[in-house]
């Protein structure tokens, strides 16, 4: 019925085995990604053979040169890049020698594919630590910015999704800039771990050639070189541990996802998505679809599962290199750009958004929300111990509820009825503005805490 | 130090939002892999359509002849794809309104995006299940063509990866032909309960037009319209099942590859892998690294993370359908190009490769591996219970180790030192051919079962 | 500070390797589960040896006996289950022997520790097909009770959790009766596939005994033996094919309970759970926690945890059994263990829930969820090309928002204001009820349809 | 056929909704172990309440007391757990109450159960960092001995499991070292970043009682209190990152235990492994099967498993507390045992292992290992450019292959035959021994390297 989907691969798999081989062996197809850390890696290298006398000064200049050629016909897409040269690594190396000739087989003097690519990938790798830092960060400040405009917007905090207790809209916003804080930070201390260099380790042994592994290292950017050649070239933790903090600040992005669909909904109107980030109907033109928020709730899906992905490849590799390895890259380029991306638009969509603060504060007063306001009321000016102070409280709710009316709204006599010492002073910290300002313990909700709490970030942030 | 790698990314954040959103929200980029499932399924329901005369035939008459002038600029590569028309349906819908002009704004009577990216999706799933079948069924073939030479080539039967006891070469290929027959009976499985059509499911609850749902069924090789619009473009498990059975034959395929990869080491020599198949090195030409095997073997990987990556997705949604959903088409793609390209890779290295006969059967022979064949004996000549005579052996292997020769190396006094009433006999089961000949119970390693194994799979296969 | 929480574990580990080692190797903790397979399988074996000549009647007979013996003591907690004897099939055998002397060792013949606990494991798994089909029904007609009782409750049917059109409970409750109906099918399909018998493939090459594998695959209620003895020994995928079948059966129970979560907020009231399944406040008694269903959410990650442990486990494991593989059975008991109990405690959530009829239906009228009711109109009526009369709606639901009205209290003159063409006819398709009883194409959401696939389902089921 | 394996649950399920409710919703069968730090939280929180005036001094020494026998009647196995009652906390007060009643229900002033269970569950997870931290130290010190022991001992490098370049023992283990000081590095970072407490946090929302979060936090061995309460309540990133770091070690875990199974194969003969961690055979007593090493593999999938387990619960949740978060502990407590149980076995295994040092060295000398060193010898003696170098070796290599012999066996002759300039000098590269002497480039395996390196990390770890 329909035209087969594997067109493409039935083609080429007619063609036989050296089609199939090509197809499942060659990398160029996604490795020319790592081309400007590839180059960066080879200057490197470059300078330093020449530094220690392993090549001439003249052969040096002549690669240098040859690469800084090689980079510009990349930049600008003049580069062909050949499948028959299956890398990244073999494409600059085959196109330097087109253009300086001799010189450039010298530069792969003291070193291997395998330290080369472990440089390359691991460059880029801690390129997305940076991206990502940035990314968090702006992040950041679009929830200072809503956490600032609405210190002291009362809406519901939720468990289970019922409602709990009053907090304040920027009480809630800032929660999240700890937890995307904390991704910062583990970001920043993954890339400090694989900032090392594994350039120098050539094939898996070293070499007896005199290189200087610290002057690459320094001139890349590392803090030092690896200490063990054979880990140099084995080791992909970097690329994991990247993953794993990707994976956790994407759960985070998927629960702000999640709150702002629902919080989207007819239901709850607690927010307006800007336009810029929602989509709508020809049909239905007040329709605002929260399509930005839903794709970055998947998004924990893509980054985790690619997590996933080479973690099980490199379950129960012996070392050192083994070629399963390559399938370390597409992995990891995926879950960085999605991360990025997912990153990008919620830095946008919580700038846009609009908060409904008079629904939200509507919906904070519901569900005796302030119950524990009225307990800890009883604790701390009657003497109750605290369970007693929950069952008094428990009473009264449940006299609100049979009257169908809410706490503030029951008369002193109501309450003296169930416990005879409760004064009218009571009523002080029934309503949901009281009850936030009163959370004055550290951490707590109350406006002057958010106040608090975002000047520091904003501060921190400079 | 390196460029960034994400100038792309970068390029466009800079652009702001409209570009983020873009790039978060635009499938065109992946779906156009569904353009001749979404004509096919266009034509289907025009004909359908007409055929209940919602629309005149004229009307449909226009509609398929323009639909086909779409599919052939699609094929031949002249179809002019707009990011801002965002999807594959509405890429075709504008160009069929270019061509045809009013009858193409009466082909989505009756229909939605929803439905109608729910059936392009499955039959492009549908195709894949077809596809995995018949790459299985080569697989299958190149495993029995290995069976069939080496019906009677003893090698060890391993456990820990230690010898224990003897089995034949085709014994163990088919082996793999059982597990990738019961990979093909699930993709059979999963093909026959995604047969069934979501289109006519509309938006989400079905429409008042007259439509025949059974007629765009039939049209389009399905069973029969599924039962409930909601559940119609709410569901996705067709994707989630063909790779739950893409991830069960991926871990088969890994098995496999381990076992290639290891045979090939200088140590084992158990195999010869074909030139098509290894890569080797400049400097060493006589290597032959088995690149595709261990790619083989990562692929698990990529694909059981799709898989991940999907259920993750999925997890929580509400019904109908979530944008998030839109995350579904990637994953299924890569999984099944990779399953495919795996197992048209190992189809080809397993004909190609070479079995080392000699070097199978002398590791057949070491480590007593013939040591239950003796308590066998044991147990049926002299009817010692099963226990006693494990007993029995145990003492003969620990004398032939002390005296560092192989069983059949045992004098029949020595023999008789443990147990007296052991005969010349027992000799006859100590060999490896004649240990696996004796196996001759339904589903043993007998070269006769072998070989009618064989021959039953291949009458199967036709 | 705190008291170590590995006291368990460091006490152990002083003890010793010997310690560790057991630890880490006994699997008698856990196999015990086993016990009714087990010796289901060894009176299968034993009753074939005697049928067979292998073993005498009075062996068979004292073997059977003496199982029995066995079987009773671990149904009853007196038997003395031992460590140091590892596993189950040796703390059997060694309780048999106990029980009866040499004959007990007479029951290993023609079979191995590898065959018997593939033979176990199996029937185990096996019987999880069979629970969790019935589960899977029971749940089916909580849900048909629902549909029964709420076939004309109109509520709104969902995109992006945005009110899309009008649909009825009952639909709404038989989108999940087709969902969870698809996983029968899947564990009906697992079942069956899984259904031959590995007994009987000895260690790994079959034996040269004369055994009866069809006699002991019949009295174990298998379908046939497996025909490869190291696939015998070496598969776990009717493991994996039941915890991937078990995560999608998840992933539904994930987002039903995900809706009952949603719907049971103050914001949306769509349903009143029942006291039996969620927990309540001291505090504020009028509290209804979702507990049970974020509980039921929750255990996808459990089981799908499961599944990926195991493929991991498996991913790459030479032929043919490796001890890596003592894995499987703690995944595969956790996930069967909590996909019975999520099903069961949703069919009793389900069947004990109230639907909030009113809310519902106030909610459906919301966000012109009939526009395409209108826009049907037009073009079915009026002859409109489909996206000309989406246009001409999208211009009366502006009309409609900007008036802060619904679209059936615009007037005829509005209407005509548009498009002159529209009569007084038009109103009818504008509510709600008359909405969905208009979607009577098959699977859509009529009441009329909501009836018929109830009575179906629940004749289906009988 | 064989009993139902689903007699608990069905038994339970039997007994109505309440039983079904109990199972899935009771935690105290698993958060018992959560009592050590559920005592050492309310000692904390009681004696700040006392400082801080909330209580009385009598109040609190008479709360301290009572927490101190319930420990004690928890230690000594005497308290009486109570399923009805929950989880541990409830316990935990339940009992206080018993005790000292009043006071008891003072001690839960400004707290929550909320922050309670985040608390104590921190601090078990801060308790597994520093086990985790205690058994990979204990293994680098096995690893240390091995290559002190082997500085010297020449075995083969591998890529692709094919022999690459000759290495040193020592060298391989110190691979592994720096793998598990990158581990202990991990949770060291992860320990630090969730030492933050939670205490204080209340509900959701702070409190208004003039509690003070630093002195709690100062007793629990905190560095400070966690700055939102929103965040302090919803957080279980601790937990997801323990897991990330205990995955990447598993992962290491695996590769070790891969290399060893394949190591103590008949085939390679490379270790020798213990008697302590194998098991044999009653018919081979030979036998080796390397039980723990295949266990150790395994544990991978197990924690792993755990991490998506949780992963994909924390999906999508909305702030702050949800039911589905109970899912969490079980996970990480089965993650946390089987990652110290599988350090523990691993570090007494490598260090009972031992190297069959003749074995490794005859295996490195094969496949032409040196060739490298040829090529560098051409490069450095004769200033060829590294590719013309290889080009010439890879002609020696072939003239070698085709005599049959290695590259030390042939003539001087032969090798001018290749390249004129060529010297008797070469030969002194061409043994594995000089050959790994000679790669002192840092990071290298000659065994003066892994002497200082092992010198130096002994150093450290003292």
């Amino acid at each position: 019925m329909t035209k087969s989907a594997n067109t493409m691969w039935g083609g080429r798999f007619a063609a036989g085995p050296d089609a199939i081989m090509e197809a499942i062996n060659a990398s160029i197809g996604f490795d020319q990604r790592l081309a400007a850390q590839d180059i960066a890696g080879s200057r490197a290298h470059a300078a330093m053979l020449a530094a220690t006398g392993i090549i001439t000064d003249n052969d040096a200049e002549a690669i240098r040169e040859g690469l800084l050629t090689v980079l510009s016909e990349i930049e600008t897409g003049k580069f062909p890049f050949s499948t028959a040269l299956e890398d990244i690594h073999m494409n600059v190396e085959a196109r330097l020698k087109d253009l300086i000739g001799e010189p450039a087989g010298r530069l792969h003097t003291g070193r291997s594919r395998n330290d080369q690519v472990a440089v390359d990938f691991r460059l880029w790798v801690r390129d997305q630590c940076d991206a990502a830092d940035a990314a968090l960060e702006a992040l950041m400040q679009s929830l200072l910015g809503q956490a600032e405009a609405g210190a002291d917007w009362v809406m519901p905090g939720f468990t289970h999704l019922q409602v709990a207790q009053p907090v304040t809209w920027g009480h809630h916003m800032l929660a999240y800039v700890e937890m995307f804080a904390r991704d910062r930070s583990r970001f920043a201390d993954a890339r400090k771990r694989m900032n090392t260099s594994p350039l120098g380790a050539a094939a898996l042994a070293g070499t007896s050639f005199p290189i200087d592994r610290d002057m690459t290292a320094k001139a890349l950017g590392f803090d030092r070189p690896m200490s063990n050649s054979l880990d140099a070239v084995a080791d992909r933790d970097f690329a994991l541990e990247f993953m794993a903090a990707a994976s956790i600040t994407a759960m985070h992005l998927s629960r702000l996802a999640e709150e702002l669909v629902i919080w989207s909904s007819a239901q709850f109107r607690f927010v307006k998505m800007s336009d810029k980030w929602s989509t709508g109907s020809s049909i239905m033109p007040q329709k605002r679809n929260p399509d930005a928020a839903e794709l970055i709730r998947a998004k924990i899906g893509r980054i985790f599962g690619a997590n996933v992905a080479l973690m099980t490849v490199m379950k129960g590799l012996p070392l050192t290199y083994s070629k399963d390895m390559q399938e370390d890259k597409e992995q990891v380029f995926d879950a960085a750009d999605h991360l990025l991306l997912a990153l990008a638009a919620m830095a946008g969509m919580v700038a846009d958004m609009e908060a409904n603060v008079p629904s939200l504060e509507a919906a904070a007063a519901t569900g005796f929300s302030t119950a524990t306001d009225l307990a800890d009321w009883l604790v701390r000016e009657l003497g109750l111990p605290f369970r007693d102070a929950h069952h008094v409280t428990g009473s009264l709710v449940a006299m609100a509820e049979a009257k169908s009316c809410d706490l503030p709204e029951l008369s002193l006599a109501d309450m003296q009825s169930v416990h005879q010492d409760i004064t009218q002073a009571v009523f002080d910290v029934l309503g949901v503005k009281n009850s936030v300002a009163s959370r004055t313990s550290f951490g707590g909700t109350s406006p002057a805490n958010v106040r608090a709490q975002t000047a520091a970030w904003k501060d921190a942030l400079k």
